[in-house]
Protein backbone atom coordinates (compact mmCIF):
# COMPACT_ATOMS: atom_id res chain seq x y z
CA UNK A 1 0.00 0.00 0.00
CA UNK A 2 1.50 3.37 -1.51
CA UNK A 3 1.85 6.37 0.45
CA UNK A 4 0.01 7.96 -2.47
CA UNK A 5 -3.22 6.27 -2.12
CA UNK A 6 -4.80 9.16 0.50
CA UNK A 7 -6.91 12.22 -0.99
CA UNK A 8 -9.21 9.94 -3.38
CA UNK A 9 -12.10 11.57 -3.08
CA UNK A 10 -13.47 15.42 -3.35
CA UNK A 11 -14.55 15.73 0.41
CA UNK A 12 -13.26 18.24 3.38
CA UNK A 13 -13.76 15.17 5.01
CA UNK A 14 -10.80 12.21 6.03
CA UNK A 15 -10.00 9.46 8.22
CA UNK A 16 -7.38 9.45 10.46
CA UNK A 17 -7.08 5.62 11.59
CA UNK A 18 -5.17 4.90 14.28
CA UNK A 19 -4.04 1.52 14.65
CA UNK A 20 -2.14 -0.19 17.56
CA UNK A 21 -1.91 -2.46 20.41
CA UNK A 22 -4.30 -2.39 23.65
CA UNK A 23 -3.54 0.55 25.69
CA UNK A 24 -1.08 1.78 23.14
CA UNK A 25 -2.59 5.83 23.11
CA UNK A 26 -4.64 5.44 20.28
CA UNK A 27 -8.19 6.67 21.58
CA UNK A 28 -5.78 8.99 23.80
CA UNK A 29 -4.19 10.87 20.92
CA UNK A 30 -7.66 11.07 19.10
CA UNK A 31 -9.81 12.01 21.67
CA UNK A 32 -6.79 15.16 21.99
CA UNK A 33 -7.41 15.89 18.66
CA UNK A 34 -11.15 16.64 18.47
CA UNK A 35 -11.11 20.23 19.89
CA UNK A 36 -8.42 21.27 18.13
CA UNK A 37 -9.54 19.87 14.87
CA UNK A 38 -13.40 21.70 15.80
CA UNK A 39 -11.57 24.62 16.49
CA UNK A 40 -10.59 24.54 13.10
CA UNK A 41 -14.14 24.43 11.86
CA UNK A 42 -14.75 20.61 10.94
CA UNK A 43 -17.32 18.34 11.92
CA UNK A 44 -15.60 15.63 13.66
CA UNK A 45 -16.81 11.94 15.09
CA UNK A 46 -14.76 9.42 17.17
CA UNK A 47 -15.21 5.85 16.26
CA UNK A 48 -14.02 3.76 18.65
CA UNK A 49 -14.60 0.26 20.14
CA UNK A 50 -16.70 0.73 23.14
CA UNK A 51 -18.93 2.92 20.60
CA UNK A 52 -19.41 0.80 17.76
CA UNK A 53 -19.87 -2.74 19.75
CA UNK A 54 -22.76 -1.19 21.90
CA UNK A 55 -24.77 -1.04 18.70
CA UNK A 56 -23.24 -1.18 15.46
CA UNK A 57 -21.17 -4.53 15.99
CA UNK A 58 -22.92 -5.28 19.10
CA UNK A 59 -23.24 -9.05 17.62
CA UNK A 60 -19.40 -9.92 17.34
CA UNK A 61 -17.05 -11.27 19.43
CA UNK A 62 -12.74 -10.66 19.10
CA UNK A 63 -12.58 -13.60 16.70
CA UNK A 64 -10.25 -12.77 13.75
CA UNK A 65 -13.58 -13.55 11.85
CA UNK A 66 -15.58 -10.76 14.22
CA UNK A 67 -12.82 -8.16 14.43
CA UNK A 68 -12.96 -8.53 10.15
CA UNK A 69 -16.35 -7.77 10.32
CA UNK A 70 -16.41 -4.93 13.22
CA UNK A 71 -13.91 -3.00 10.80
CA UNK A 72 -15.89 -3.94 7.87
CA UNK A 73 -18.76 -2.29 9.24
CA UNK A 74 -16.72 0.75 10.73
CA UNK A 75 -15.24 1.07 7.06
CA UNK A 76 -19.16 1.44 5.60
CA UNK A 77 -20.06 4.22 8.63
CA UNK A 78 -16.48 6.37 8.43
CA UNK A 79 -16.90 6.30 4.31
CA UNK A 80 -20.23 7.74 4.58
CA UNK A 81 -19.69 10.34 7.21
CA UNK A 82 -15.77 10.82 5.19
CA UNK A 83 -17.73 11.50 1.72
CA UNK A 84 -19.98 14.31 3.55
CA UNK A 85 -17.46 16.74 4.88
CA UNK A 86 -17.02 15.07 7.94
CA UNK A 87 -13.69 14.32 10.04
CA UNK A 88 -13.79 10.42 11.61
CA UNK A 89 -11.12 9.87 14.10
CA UNK A 90 -11.24 5.96 14.33
CA UNK A 91 -9.49 3.64 16.75
CA UNK A 92 -8.87 0.20 16.00
CA UNK A 93 -6.62 -2.26 16.76
CA UNK A 94 -7.36 -3.72 13.14
CA UNK A 95 -4.65 -6.24 13.94
CA UNK A 96 -4.25 -6.94 9.82
CA UNK A 97 -2.45 -5.34 7.08
CA UNK A 98 -5.47 -6.33 5.55
CA UNK A 99 -8.30 -5.30 6.84
CA UNK A 100 -6.72 -1.55 7.25
CA UNK A 101 -6.14 -1.91 3.37
CA UNK A 102 -10.04 -2.86 2.21
CA UNK A 103 -10.78 0.39 5.10
CA UNK A 104 -8.36 2.74 3.32
CA UNK A 105 -10.05 1.52 -0.38
CA UNK A 106 -13.24 2.19 0.94
CA UNK A 107 -12.91 5.09 2.99
CA UNK A 108 -10.58 7.18 0.42
CA UNK A 109 -9.46 9.94 2.26
CA UNK A 110 -7.37 7.65 4.46
CA UNK A 111 -4.74 8.51 6.90
CA UNK A 112 -3.39 5.80 8.61
CA UNK A 113 -1.58 6.77 12.16
CA UNK A 114 0.12 3.55 13.57
CA UNK A 115 0.63 4.17 17.17
CA UNK A 116 3.54 2.11 18.21
CA UNK A 117 4.12 1.05 21.64
CA UNK A 118 5.42 -2.21 22.50
CA UNK A 119 3.60 -5.46 24.60
CA UNK A 120 5.53 -4.65 27.69
CA UNK A 121 4.77 -0.83 27.35
CA UNK A 122 1.17 -1.41 27.13
CA UNK A 123 1.56 -3.67 30.02
CA UNK A 124 2.71 -1.15 32.37
CA UNK A 125 -0.26 1.31 30.90
CA UNK A 126 -2.99 -1.78 31.40
CA UNK A 127 -5.70 1.13 33.26
CA UNK A 128 -8.45 -1.73 32.68
CA UNK A 129 -6.15 -4.58 33.53
CA UNK A 130 -7.12 -6.30 30.50
CA UNK A 131 -3.41 -7.71 30.06
CA UNK A 132 -3.71 -9.21 32.90
CA UNK A 133 -6.78 -11.12 32.31
CA UNK A 134 -5.46 -12.07 29.02
CA UNK A 135 -2.40 -13.47 30.46
CA UNK A 136 -4.43 -15.18 32.95
CA UNK A 137 -6.32 -16.54 30.35
CA UNK A 138 -9.71 -14.39 30.66
CA UNK A 139 -9.24 -12.95 27.62
CA UNK A 140 -8.78 -15.00 24.99
CA UNK A 141 -7.40 -14.11 21.30
CA UNK A 142 -5.87 -10.58 22.83
CA UNK A 143 -3.49 -9.31 20.34
CA UNK A 144 -0.04 -9.35 20.91
CA UNK A 145 -0.44 -11.18 23.89
CA UNK A 146 -1.78 -14.96 22.55
CA UNK A 147 -0.38 -16.60 19.47
CA UNK A 148 -4.17 -16.50 17.92
CA UNK A 149 -4.09 -12.71 17.53
CA UNK A 150 -1.23 -11.55 16.21
CA UNK A 151 -0.82 -7.60 15.18
CA UNK A 152 0.74 -6.70 11.84
CA UNK A 153 2.53 -4.13 12.08
CA UNK A 154 1.90 -1.19 9.34
CA UNK A 155 4.60 -1.69 6.13
CA UNK A 156 3.34 1.98 4.89
CA UNK A 157 1.29 4.11 7.47
CA UNK A 158 0.97 7.49 6.95
CA UNK A 159 2.94 8.14 9.74
CA UNK A 160 3.96 6.61 13.10
CA UNK A 161 3.66 7.77 16.72
CA UNK A 162 6.13 6.36 18.80
CA UNK A 163 4.54 6.90 22.18
CA UNK A 164 6.78 4.94 24.02
CA UNK A 165 9.35 8.03 22.96
CA UNK A 166 7.02 11.16 22.87
CA UNK A 167 4.43 12.55 24.53
CA UNK A 168 0.48 12.75 23.62
CA UNK A 169 1.47 16.44 23.02
CA UNK A 170 4.33 15.81 20.84
CA UNK A 171 2.03 13.25 19.62
CA UNK A 172 -0.71 15.08 18.81
CA UNK A 173 1.49 17.92 17.11
CA UNK A 174 3.17 15.10 14.89
CA UNK A 175 -0.81 14.42 13.55
CA UNK A 176 -1.54 17.33 12.87
CA UNK A 177 1.51 18.64 11.07
CA UNK A 178 0.93 15.05 9.06
CA UNK A 179 -2.78 16.48 8.20
CA UNK A 180 -1.18 20.21 6.90
CA UNK A 181 1.82 18.01 4.57
CA UNK A 182 -1.24 16.10 3.07
CA UNK A 183 -3.61 19.21 2.79
CA UNK A 184 -6.40 17.95 4.48
CA UNK A 185 -5.94 20.93 7.37
CA UNK A 186 -4.54 24.42 7.07
CA UNK A 187 -1.48 25.13 9.23
CA UNK B 1 -45.40 8.03 19.31
CA UNK B 2 -46.64 11.20 18.55
CA UNK B 3 -45.73 13.91 15.60
CA UNK B 4 -44.34 15.87 18.11
CA UNK B 5 -41.19 14.07 18.91
CA UNK B 6 -39.75 15.36 15.20
CA UNK B 7 -37.08 18.23 14.93
CA UNK B 8 -35.35 17.29 18.24
CA UNK B 9 -31.41 18.17 17.46
CA UNK B 10 -29.62 21.21 16.43
CA UNK B 11 -28.88 19.85 12.58
CA UNK B 12 -29.23 20.80 9.43
CA UNK B 13 -29.81 17.48 8.85
CA UNK B 14 -32.89 15.25 9.12
CA UNK B 15 -33.70 11.60 7.95
CA UNK B 16 -36.93 11.10 5.66
CA UNK B 17 -37.81 7.47 6.75
CA UNK B 18 -40.13 5.99 4.08
CA UNK B 19 -41.47 2.47 5.18
CA UNK B 20 -43.94 0.44 3.24
CA UNK B 21 -44.55 -3.28 1.54
CA UNK B 22 -41.97 -3.91 -1.39
CA UNK B 23 -42.87 -2.49 -4.47
CA UNK B 24 -45.23 -0.11 -2.74
CA UNK B 25 -42.72 2.90 -4.15
CA UNK B 26 -40.43 3.73 -1.56
CA UNK B 27 -37.71 4.23 -3.23
CA UNK B 28 -38.88 5.37 -6.64
CA UNK B 29 -40.31 8.45 -3.98
CA UNK B 30 -36.88 8.47 -2.21
CA UNK B 31 -34.36 8.64 -5.61
CA UNK B 32 -37.15 11.56 -7.35
CA UNK B 33 -36.13 13.59 -4.40
CA UNK B 34 -32.34 13.13 -4.32
CA UNK B 35 -31.75 15.51 -7.15
CA UNK B 36 -34.23 18.29 -5.83
CA UNK B 37 -32.96 18.42 -2.25
CA UNK B 38 -29.02 18.39 -3.56
CA UNK B 39 -30.67 21.31 -5.48
CA UNK B 40 -31.52 22.69 -2.63
CA UNK B 41 -27.93 22.43 -1.41
CA UNK B 42 -28.16 19.67 1.02
CA UNK B 43 -25.87 16.37 0.74
CA UNK B 44 -28.35 13.79 0.50
CA UNK B 45 -27.26 10.03 1.11
CA UNK B 46 -29.54 7.09 0.14
CA UNK B 47 -30.12 4.29 2.35
CA UNK B 48 -31.89 0.97 1.65
CA UNK B 49 -31.73 -2.77 1.73
CA UNK B 50 -29.65 -3.04 -1.54
CA UNK B 51 -26.55 -0.81 -0.76
CA UNK B 52 -26.52 -1.85 3.54
CA UNK B 53 -27.09 -5.32 2.73
CA UNK B 54 -23.87 -5.47 0.42
CA UNK B 55 -21.74 -4.16 3.10
CA UNK B 56 -23.37 -3.29 6.49
CA UNK B 57 -25.59 -5.95 7.07
CA UNK B 58 -24.32 -8.56 4.19
CA UNK B 59 -24.52 -11.32 7.15
CA UNK B 60 -28.07 -11.30 8.10
CA UNK B 61 -31.15 -12.45 6.39
CA UNK B 62 -34.91 -11.58 6.75
CA UNK B 63 -35.92 -13.53 9.88
CA UNK B 64 -37.54 -10.72 12.46
CA UNK B 65 -34.71 -11.07 14.67
CA UNK B 66 -32.11 -10.19 11.59
CA UNK B 67 -34.42 -7.47 10.33
CA UNK B 68 -34.43 -5.91 13.43
CA UNK B 69 -30.63 -5.72 13.70
CA UNK B 70 -30.55 -4.65 9.83
CA UNK B 71 -32.60 -1.27 10.74
CA UNK B 72 -30.71 -1.22 14.04
CA UNK B 73 -27.30 -0.66 11.68
CA UNK B 74 -28.79 1.53 9.57
CA UNK B 75 -30.54 3.90 12.47
CA UNK B 76 -26.78 4.60 13.76
CA UNK B 77 -25.92 5.55 10.21
CA UNK B 78 -28.55 7.32 10.07
CA UNK B 79 -28.25 8.94 13.38
CA UNK B 80 -24.19 9.75 12.59
CA UNK B 81 -25.10 10.96 8.79
CA UNK B 82 -28.30 13.31 10.24
CA UNK B 83 -26.38 15.28 13.02
CA UNK B 84 -23.77 15.96 10.50
CA UNK B 85 -25.96 17.99 8.72
CA UNK B 86 -26.56 15.35 6.07
CA UNK B 87 -30.33 14.59 4.43
CA UNK B 88 -30.93 10.93 5.01
CA UNK B 89 -33.40 8.80 2.95
CA UNK B 90 -34.18 5.33 4.13
CA UNK B 91 -36.06 3.37 2.11
CA UNK B 92 -37.04 -0.04 4.15
CA UNK B 93 -39.79 -2.41 4.43
CA UNK B 94 -39.13 -1.91 8.15
CA UNK B 95 -42.23 -4.11 9.22
CA UNK B 96 -42.72 -3.30 12.68
CA UNK B 97 -43.89 -0.50 14.67
CA UNK B 98 -41.20 -0.47 17.47
CA UNK B 99 -38.43 -1.36 15.09
CA UNK B 100 -39.37 2.74 13.26
CA UNK B 101 -39.44 3.91 16.93
CA UNK B 102 -36.01 2.65 18.12
CA UNK B 103 -34.76 4.43 14.95
CA UNK B 104 -36.68 7.80 15.57
CA UNK B 105 -35.28 7.69 19.02
CA UNK B 106 -32.00 7.16 18.03
CA UNK B 107 -32.16 9.58 14.25
CA UNK B 108 -33.62 12.86 16.02
CA UNK B 109 -35.14 14.68 13.16
CA UNK B 110 -37.15 12.08 11.70
CA UNK B 111 -39.80 12.02 9.17
CA UNK B 112 -41.89 9.04 8.86
CA UNK B 113 -43.82 8.30 5.45
CA UNK B 114 -45.35 5.35 5.39
CA UNK B 115 -45.75 4.56 1.31
CA UNK B 116 -49.35 2.99 1.27
CA UNK B 117 -49.99 0.73 -1.26
CA UNK B 118 -52.24 -2.99 -0.88
CA UNK B 119 -50.54 -6.18 -1.66
CA UNK B 120 -52.76 -6.67 -4.09
CA UNK B 121 -51.39 -2.91 -5.48
CA UNK B 122 -47.81 -3.97 -5.04
CA UNK B 123 -47.92 -7.71 -6.87
CA UNK B 124 -49.39 -5.64 -9.82
CA UNK B 125 -46.06 -3.92 -9.92
CA UNK B 126 -43.63 -7.00 -8.95
CA UNK B 127 -40.74 -5.40 -11.10
CA UNK B 128 -38.31 -8.13 -9.54
CA UNK B 129 -40.89 -11.08 -9.55
CA UNK B 130 -40.70 -11.48 -5.66
CA UNK B 131 -44.52 -12.00 -4.53
CA UNK B 132 -44.67 -14.41 -7.35
CA UNK B 133 -41.49 -16.45 -5.67
CA UNK B 134 -43.05 -15.54 -2.36
CA UNK B 135 -46.27 -16.97 -3.36
CA UNK B 136 -44.80 -20.21 -4.88
CA UNK B 137 -42.81 -20.63 -1.35
CA UNK B 138 -39.24 -19.25 -3.17
CA UNK B 139 -38.83 -16.70 -0.78
CA UNK B 140 -39.62 -17.17 2.77
CA UNK B 141 -41.27 -14.72 5.85
CA UNK B 142 -42.22 -12.60 2.68
CA UNK B 143 -43.69 -9.05 4.02
CA UNK B 144 -47.27 -9.07 3.55
CA UNK B 145 -47.56 -12.31 1.80
CA UNK B 146 -46.71 -14.63 4.67
CA UNK B 147 -47.66 -15.01 8.39
CA UNK B 148 -44.68 -14.49 9.62
CA UNK B 149 -44.07 -11.31 8.13
CA UNK B 150 -47.00 -9.26 8.81
CA UNK B 151 -46.76 -5.12 8.15
CA UNK B 152 -47.59 -3.16 11.28
CA UNK B 153 -49.42 0.22 9.77
CA UNK B 154 -47.55 3.04 11.17
CA UNK B 155 -50.04 4.60 13.21
CA UNK B 156 -49.24 8.18 13.63
CA UNK B 157 -46.07 9.17 10.46
CA UNK B 158 -45.47 12.72 9.62
CA UNK B 159 -46.83 11.59 5.73
CA UNK B 160 -48.84 8.86 4.26
CA UNK B 161 -48.18 8.81 0.59
CA UNK B 162 -51.05 6.42 -1.28
CA UNK B 163 -49.42 5.23 -4.31
CA UNK B 164 -52.29 3.18 -5.46
CA UNK B 165 -54.17 6.61 -5.39
CA UNK B 166 -51.84 9.37 -6.64
CA UNK B 167 -48.54 9.86 -8.91
CA UNK B 168 -45.04 9.54 -8.04
CA UNK B 169 -45.19 12.82 -9.08
CA UNK B 170 -47.58 14.00 -6.63
CA UNK B 171 -45.94 11.85 -3.80
CA UNK B 172 -43.08 13.89 -4.40
CA UNK B 173 -44.48 17.37 -3.80
CA UNK B 174 -45.99 15.89 -0.88
CA UNK B 175 -43.10 14.80 1.09
CA UNK B 176 -41.79 18.38 -0.09
CA UNK B 177 -44.61 20.50 1.47
CA UNK B 178 -44.32 17.94 5.17
CA UNK B 179 -40.57 18.92 4.78
CA UNK B 180 -41.82 22.98 4.74
CA UNK B 181 -44.49 22.34 7.21
CA UNK B 182 -41.93 20.68 9.39
CA UNK B 183 -39.06 23.26 9.01
CA UNK B 184 -36.25 21.21 7.70
CA UNK B 185 -36.52 22.92 4.38
CA UNK B 186 -37.33 26.13 2.34
CA UNK B 187 -40.05 26.38 0.13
Amino acid sequence: MSKTTHKKIDSKGFTVWFTGLACSGKSTLADALVPILKKKGFKVERLDGDIVRQSLTKDLGFSVEDRRKNIERVAFVAKMLTRNDVVVLATFISPEIGMRDNARKEIGNFVEVYVKCSVEGCMKRDVKGMYKKALAGQIKDFTGVHASAPYEEPPNPELVVDTEKISIEDGVKQVLSKLVELGYIKP
